[in-house]
């Protein structure tokens, strides 16, 4: 089949080089926003007089009814035509005539497809922030649930000091709030209108290319030819936010699957999220938090595949670029599985507050607690620390809890500990006791909910 | 509907779970080898009485009708089973009743998935094999045709000195052939059973595994229920092997890419294996070797795909081990791909042999010709590199060749010199003279050559 | 060695494990934002009375003195002491007696090490923004000398269209610029104070974070004490930032690799800047070009590395962050130096106008311009390709260019041909017929130039 | 100050390029290598009659010398001199004088460095090599330890089966077999000569590479100069490799986290290889495990690095390729650092096989068994899993173990049970028979150990 950029050719493309260079079976997917593009061009070429009202009418028709049919799965994408573009422009050559032919003046695929690119991103970016924001409301709704309910607090996966489990959980919210300012600061550089730059040098044809931004909603339009079809910036910057985005994921799937072992018990996950073994009968695997913290890698593995990818390219279009689009896909797809389901699972996860509250009841973790009451009284902070730090020893020989030690037994430790320490041992105090801007007590994180609820829709 | 394990279940799987989990999708394309697995699976189970002749007939029965319609697109992949062994497990119960339901006895998935993986990789890396001999002896024949023709060589990318295209050729086929080897050697570690293990623990059953070994022709046997369940190492070093080859192609493909330049113009690609511009009539453009170089980067994103997934996993299986598939296929489909179609297009490529040897008349090339010649007449290196420098220098300011100064103008920089160094200073007498082993001279290159031809197919 | 976390243990740190786990060798460069943060912390202790104002005035004293002798190359860190916060307070402490064990009151070094990292990077990519901002001018300053240079632009490294000099170096503006904005949203998330967040769950005593904020100049204080010390998205995200940067210099170094090839000729390196061979006397390499473009490898894999240290890890901190350092670290150098390197060599290139422009003058460059010649006449641009197209086969075969045929030679292509068209097919027609906004005419890369020498110093 | 390559240049290098482009600060490590080569080389010049014996003498003394203060720490290495190569080279000519310029006859720094960094790595493989044996027979005297110890198994991080402690242990064993062979066939292809290949082209001069190879002991010789100077391959099949271990020390180290968390409390790791904090005077965090887990990243990105720098580089050599040494060289310090301490860890780990034991008695670990029972008595395995998978669920509504069933409760469940079950459910029991091949029963694990102990050093 003869192509669109043919004529000076003498021999046809070989098949198996037509499939090995074929973007049409991933860039289909950009269909909507070709159209979209298309419009909004042929608009301004009407406004400017490059083509007449009446090619306008033609090709408008012909874009519409090809966006019906692809809708109603009534269009034949062929395989020959490479691409979304040229299958799309061929078939409105079919419609339109001469006038179909006029489509594609003042503008090349390098600067179509940067187009498409940029408004299919836009779009879902916008989708994963009201799926981040979702996730955000489920997180406080939840907090709000556990307002009271205490659990160990760990660094270095060792038990640390007792927190309140909304306390924890809205250390994701805050993850999710730094995702979301991300993903708005890669929208500003999105929103750029590429059209108009051409193959790399711009056009003689008297085009208008802040018309077309207003069509399209585009704030602003590049400034550079070279540049507008050379730069896939925008996608590695998506990437890499989503790529934190699944880090901070993985790291809460990560709590979901120690969590729901025997060993912690501190949450049950609904059986609807979770599977069974096809040979152990017993089994009930946290599949989904398994999931989501695997899926990690595919999404690094999309960054480096697009660092890599654009790595030592000469300006400006290189073909090499046309790799750009899987990986971009994936990494939408994948973010956005992974917050749904993420979001979808949480609320029906049962928390076991009486397991969490015991979990806080071994281990010494009102050990700071002990050496900031003596911080208190008086003793520098590391005098304090070494003798808290020996009386738990002393503790572990006597396979005691710290708040069973006898007042006189705490005091050959120190001569400062008076029976007052007992309202400070427990975990309920050291909890309510971090009262620090950004401490676990429930005051903070009372207050903390209160301005985030108000805060409403962001 | 009711899942396969869902005994201790009390809820059904949510909707969006279910497509969340499955791996329906893509480990459909392992089904061949999920049945060839189960056939020599059941033989065994038969043979060591664990199930009757009569159940193993069935069974056998069962499972070459769904292969017949699997390979006659009859079959129908149900998504609700999740995966590939549940719909062939389902599928068989359905056609061989109670039998049926014994055929995963003594099996898990955990050790079946290992299995099927391992047998698709073994397959799948003996056609990379194969497609690497053929690019070699692809390779080999031009370099056969190319045995005089001469072309600058560069370091730098700035020329250095002149060289044979057939040994230029070679070096692809030296780094092809540790290609090779490290696919042999990954061999090795992918031929071990994993089927027997089960879950994690092996079996009460009284298997013999090692008869399905045989059956399987796999010459070892895994030592570790538990390793073998966990294990994707042979995953890991497949994709990095394949990332290398891709460092190969992409390599090529960037010289490919220059030597096509008008700057270069070493070679015309076929129109048959370029495409054209949207906009801009008169291109012709290297998409092949472009896009075979972009591909680099989806292969590198596979395997740090594959490392983040399995960093850090606690023993034995995890879900997060399902995206294994993913990259795994992916990398197969991509070098496979890229092999093939560098192999078709290398032998229709035109080389402008004048191009090449005109490339050589500039850049004083052979200086270093010049300062071997003062070294044969006694001149300590160091000494030789300066003087020759300066040669170069004088040359430069001059705009001659070193050729064209004359034997007075020369003995300026060394006594040493005589008019034999004319004998040693063309592009012909540079290329001829590197008799070093390895070296580029036409001598070695021929006999290097007739050995490759000799040693055949290997 | 006793060290200061010790109460609780019996056995002293293995050597080995001292050296393994210790972070001297790299954290000892954030020294002076330890002490800053120290300073900071102790004078709000002092406010709200936690400390009497007389051991704030000893401790005050100490760190100075510690500074001072830092500074002086007089300071002797000790490997015993693990990392550099341990050092300087265990330095403290011997210089200000008691009062220097109460510094570390109401801290951990978990929030410290988080604070110490945000000011090190904080001040870092400031360094980093004047970097970029001096190569910006560099740019606008040699677009400004090379206004009227023409060159041939590529796509897929085949020329394309005839370009200006000044537009293509100006492309380099536009992604440098956004670097610039990426980097200035990565402070904002930077800018937020940990300290005070302690071990992970806030603290007993009455701290200010605010006043803290204050003083140490952050706009905002952290919400949640747990994330604080978990997060390092700040890391990830300057890393990646970084990592773009370098494609970008990857690219230019790419073209300067390949403009001072003898092929292209397009530049010349200066011998200050370049390297020879050490057997080829006549050779002058690239070097730096070369190695900004392999500096990209650094970048990503450091990417790579952080990202691979955070997924899956529970909250809040774990020692595997201790691994944030090295990667970060080194990608702040090799940023800034290749930045540095780049803009101190640009200035010195001497560009070749008389090659550039002849480059331009094969390869029919204006075939777009007679394509659109042929839709202002009228014809749809799609047969407009088709008429171009073969007027270019037509050349190819006879050897001529499109400027040197006939115009009856021409008008057998298509009637509507004129002589006028003469004026459209030079080379510098075709530039300064490139109008649309963006486009590469002088009249808009001047009036980009004026712009941007107006904006000044943002 | 002058260069030893500078003969055709006008201005000298620059300050900052000079440090910019500077290798001496890492490839100072290759001294050793460096001068063992330039001895070989030396010696096989002499033979050939390329130097005379007297010169060959002054110059393998000079070398000598220049080994001896090297050791000593006595010898300059001057910034200025670039590379480790050119300092020694100089060094050299100051001791022998015009002798030592000849030195470099023959040779390039390409196939010198190439020379260097294979003898360099060869070594450092064999210290891997040797770390991997001696883990693996600490590995397997530590089963030795606890052939009886019974612990749960995992899948999903959920109790699965129980197995031996033993059997787990060796499930490492077999990684790190794999990991030992991968570096061996690694070892095959690091051991080729490239010396000889000079520039990229050979060398007119009458060497005898295959000498210079006995010497070195290189078992063969590179084919093609081109090629040998061009290649990285084994520096990136290194770190792969490297990578891969560091996958499985990474899940030792998440096991071994896990383990000692007070929730397992599996555990207890030593005083000496564990820290405390600095503000939490009951903690002891396993940093050692942490740690070697989080440097997988830097492995990681290290390959990532080698990928990046080597993608897309023309032939033969490029001065990017100078940036192999860093993440080679991290690579090798991080993987033997850690192997070692992992090492000197394990033997001093107590376990705590009381909690270990427990752990098998909650949560079902023998549903399997029964499953295996009623197939054994004839039920078909599907029908088994069900019904077994109803009685777990039954055991679980009655908050009871399946052991404590009654018979007759049992029997509701299928007809088949009889009270041999009993035989069958004990953890003990379960291990026991797991006697296929592999399984985790004390009778294979035995045999394992034996015939590991009698294969002895490997």
């Amino acid at each position: 089949m003869k192509k669109l950029w043919g004529g000076r050719f003498g021999e046809e493309t070989e098949k198996a080089v037509e499939s090995f260079t074929s973007s049409l079976p991933f860039d289909v997917r950009l269909w909507r926003y070709d159209i979209e593009g298309s419009m909004a061009h042929v608009a301004m070429l009407g406004k400017q007089k490059i083509l007449s009202a009446n090619e306008v009418r033609k090709i408008l028709k012909g874009l519409k009814e090809i966006r019906e049919e692809i809708e109603n799965g009534k269009f034949r994408f062929m395989p020959e035509y490479e691409d979304v573009h040229m299958n799309i422009e061929s078939a409105l050559i079919k419609k339109a005539g001469p006038a179909g032919g006029k489509l594609h003046t003042a503008r090349s695929r390098n600067d179509q497809v940067a187009l498409d690119l940029r408004l299919f991103l836009r779009d879902e970016i916008k989708s994963v922030i009201k799926l981040i924001k979702w996730l955000q409301r489920v997180l406080v709704s939840l907090a709000g649930k556990h307002i009271r309910t205490i659990m160990p607090g760990y660094t270095h996966l060792q038990k640390a000091q007792p927190v309140l489990l909304s306390h924890h959980l809205l250390a994701y919210y805050d993850m999710l709030e730094r995702d979301r300012q991300r993903l708005e600061a890669c929208l500003t550089r999105i929103n750029v209108l590429p059209l108009g730059s051409a193959a790399l040098a711009g056009t003689t044809l008297p085009i208008d290319r802040k018309h077309v931004a207003r069509l399209l909603k585009f704030p602003s339009v590049s400034e550079n030819s070279i540049d507008a079809v050379s730069d896939r910036d925008f996608v590695i910057e998506f990437i890499s936010a989503a790529g934190i985005i699944m880090v901070h994921l993985s790291r809460l799937s990560e709590e979901l699957v120690l969590w729901s072992s025997d060993e912690f018990s501190f949450i049950e996950l609904p059986d609807a999220f979770t599977t069974g073994s096809s040979i152990m009968p017993q089994k009930k695997n946290p599949d989904v938090p398994e999931l989501v913290r695997g899926k990690s890698g595919r999404v690094f593995g999309n960054l480096m595949a697009m660092l890599t990818v654009m790595k030592g390219l000469p300006l400006s279009y290189n073909r090499d670029m046309q790799e750009d689009k899987e990986p971009l896909f994936d990494t939408v797809d994948t973010v956005k599985s992974c917050l749904h389901i993420i979001t979808l699972m949480l609320p029906k996860i049962k928390f076991n507050k009486k397991a969490m509250k015991e979990g806080t009841g071994r281990a010494y973790l009102t050990a700071t607690d002990v050496a900031e009451y003596l911080v208190r009284k008086g003793m520098p902070f590391r005098e304090a620390h070494k003798v808290t730090g020996m009386m738990v020893k002393h503790c572990i020989g006597q396979k005691k809890k710290i708040e069973s030690l006898e007042p006189s037994e705490m005091k050959r430790f120190s001569k400062m500990i008076g029976e007052d320490i007992f309202h400070f041992i427990t975990a309920e105090a050291s909890v309510e006791n971090k009262k620090s801007f950004g401490g676990t007590s429930g005051k903070n994180v009372s207050a903390r909910l209160r301005s985030l609820k108000k805060g409403g829709e962001k």
